[in-house]
């Protein structure tokens, strides 16, 4: 379903509607493993595995392309022998697109586990303390390994708030740590895309922006957002760093986020999106909505014969009732993680959806309006 | 898909072959929700779902039936409340029949937190402590409030081993009980089984066989097995009672068991069955195949590109390999569950479809031959 078009880089974008009023912009990401519609939102699947969803299940809502977790698989099962088994795609039995992150963010989460230096990031495994050091080539061999179709550079998500000094050291670094990722990689045909750091601080993103600009990438991230900044910030940074960044590549923001930061995100020209938002929300029984949040363990839904949202037409809400979904998760079910991560990703995949379909009619800012009305609506109800 | 055929009782159960040389039968029972073929395996779906599996996963892997849990959907959500939301088949979206069990079963497992006497039986709930009184015509109210299609009587699921003066009372009240069960029907349209109870004592088999059909029941069960005797006086006790029992009635092995106890029943003329065995032992990664049972956690799995069973061809099989699922199962991941549950009760259910296959073609002792020198061979390699 997904038609390769002849292009010589690894992927190849293609802008298909920029809309009046907001940066907002639809495009097609072309991948060695089929075409992305953007703007894209990448269900995370951390372990060769979306937690609770088959292959099959996330196709039918609509992943196009998911994401997956360099340093987990590094640790486990093994790189090399995931390479043996055949690569990730083959491993976990996905073969749409799969981007895989550098391993970077979940290294620098491990705190007093891990130690920085030029050459890399000398670690404690999460699972068994033993030692590893985890390098920009490292990375790139693991991520070709497990047969990436798009690979990010390693490089260090910087803790929010941070000094200055410690911020542009940290992004000088990480430009350096770039380079040799670009260096470092042999497979032509698997895309590599640079990661913006720089912190809050607009000098340091643009000084970042520009180094990665002279190496060349096939597209551009904005990392380092989510990381405990108000939204009002998140956004100004994304106002900076999106326009220092070419029209024609891909625009991924990292990790991010809420509904409402997609839609901002969108709105100021971001193309790409991954978060553990929607699956980690089910599992803990948070769900997502038209008309905003709800937490399903409530007393209020013990005996509520409605769907979770009756605007929602995903497999969830054709057929389960609240008080089912609030009886699975009392119960300590698989199914209730199964059925609330079933929804919340369509709730995601279907908002990503709306958003291409107002882009390509000209009207996202009355949707981005609607949408917020919506939710405003809900909550003083 | 399941045609309804006119009969007055609400079950009819006819009969379609015999097999030279054992006792195995094939049949069809037809209920107010669909067609049944027996021999017949029912996944377990204890508090309103077959753990891990969805209504359309169950329907796609041939389960025809499943069993639903007075005891726990008694207290939650609790079966006014199963009533006021529809029903249990609406609750968890599953449209093909439902057997309930009595809730006995659960309710003697409490041990020290329950007492019998004439009227019920009262205990403790496992959840918050609350005090309850289960009799025979509660079980039968909440059957029927959940919208059971075939029930099964109040009875006292005898501990092995006990004395003979405490198997002879327990099972002569089980026979009251039965008949209170009984009387205190109010739905024509359900079917309601009775429960040969007595031990592993012939005698008291014989009387409590001859209890039940004195009062009359749509279809008989035997009760009491598979709770730590050998197999052999399993057998044994299903040699004396499957033979008291009407031609033209279902007969329900409870709780039974392993492939091998599977085999065995049928060969003695059992049609129904239901066992935690294959949903349990998946999700502690104990996995069925042709050759027998195999532990995905074993670290000899850990590079193997083999399906779980070469020769099984259902979902899991046709798409991971043995080292996908070990590493799920030692990830944690909820999809171990998921897939390992979807293996075992393709492997359970394909089982009874080979045998009913057997039976049609005369030639149930040959694949039962077949059945034992597969595992024997493969336990010798």
């Amino acid at each position: 379903m997904h038609q390769e078009l002849p292009h010589a880089r690894p992927v190849e974008f293609r802008l298909l509607n920029e809309c009046p009023d907001t940066q907002a912009r639809r495009g097609t990401l072309h991948t060695r493993r089929g075409v992305i519609e953007t703007p894209a939102f990448m269900p995370v699947g951390t372990q060769g595995t979306v937690k609770g969803m088959l292959p099959e299940q996330l196709k039918e809502i609509g992943a196009q392309i998911i994401l997956g977790n360099t340093y987990h698989l590094y640790l486990r099962p093994g790189h090399e022998r995931l390479a043996r088994l055949g690569g990730l795609h083959h491993f976990m039995n996905w073969d749409r697109p799969i981007l895989t992150d550098s391993g970077g963010f979940q290294v620098f989460s491990l705190g007093a586990l891990r130690k920085i230096d030029e050459e890399g990031v000398r670690f404690q495994s999460h699972l068994d303390g033993s030692a590893h050091i985890l390098t920009p080539e490292l990375s790139i061999a693991v991520q070709e390994a497990l047969g990436s179709d798009i690979m990010m550079v390693f490089d260090e998500c910087i803790p929010h708030p941070a000094t200055r000094s410690y911020v542009a050291e940290s992004t000088a670094r990480s430009s350096r740590w770039a380079a040799r990722c670009k260096k470092a990689r042999t497979d032509e045909s698997a895309a590599l895309f640079g990661i913006v750091q720089g912190g809050m601080d607009r000098e340091l993103r643009q000084q970042s922006a520009e180094d990665l600009l002279a190496t060349g990438f096939d597209g551009y991230a904005l990392g380092g957002l989510s990381v405990g900044e108000s939204a009002d910030v998140m956004y100004q940074v994304m106002e900076w760093s999106l326009p220092l960044l070419p029209q024609n590549r891909p625009r991924y923001v990292m990790g991010v986020g809420t509904p409402e930061n997609l839609v901002e995100a969108v709105s100021r020209g971001a193309d790409m999106f991954d978060c553990v938002m929607p699956t980690r929300n089910a599992r803990n029984g948070v769900l997502f909505t038209s008309f905003g949040r709800i937490s399903i363990k409530q007393a209020r839904y013990i005996e509520d014969a409605m769907p979770i949202d009756p605007e929602c037409s995903c497999y969830v809400c054709r057929n389960y009732s609240r008080a089912y979904l609030r009886h699975l998760y009392q119960s300590n079910e698989i199914l209730a993680s199964v059925l609330n991560t079933t929804h919340n990703l369509y709730y995601y995949l279907h908002l990503m959806q709306d958003m291409r379909d107002a882009i390509a009619a000209g009207k996202f800012k009355a949707f981005r309006e609607a949408f917020y009305h919506k939710q405003i609506s809900a909550g003083e109800a």
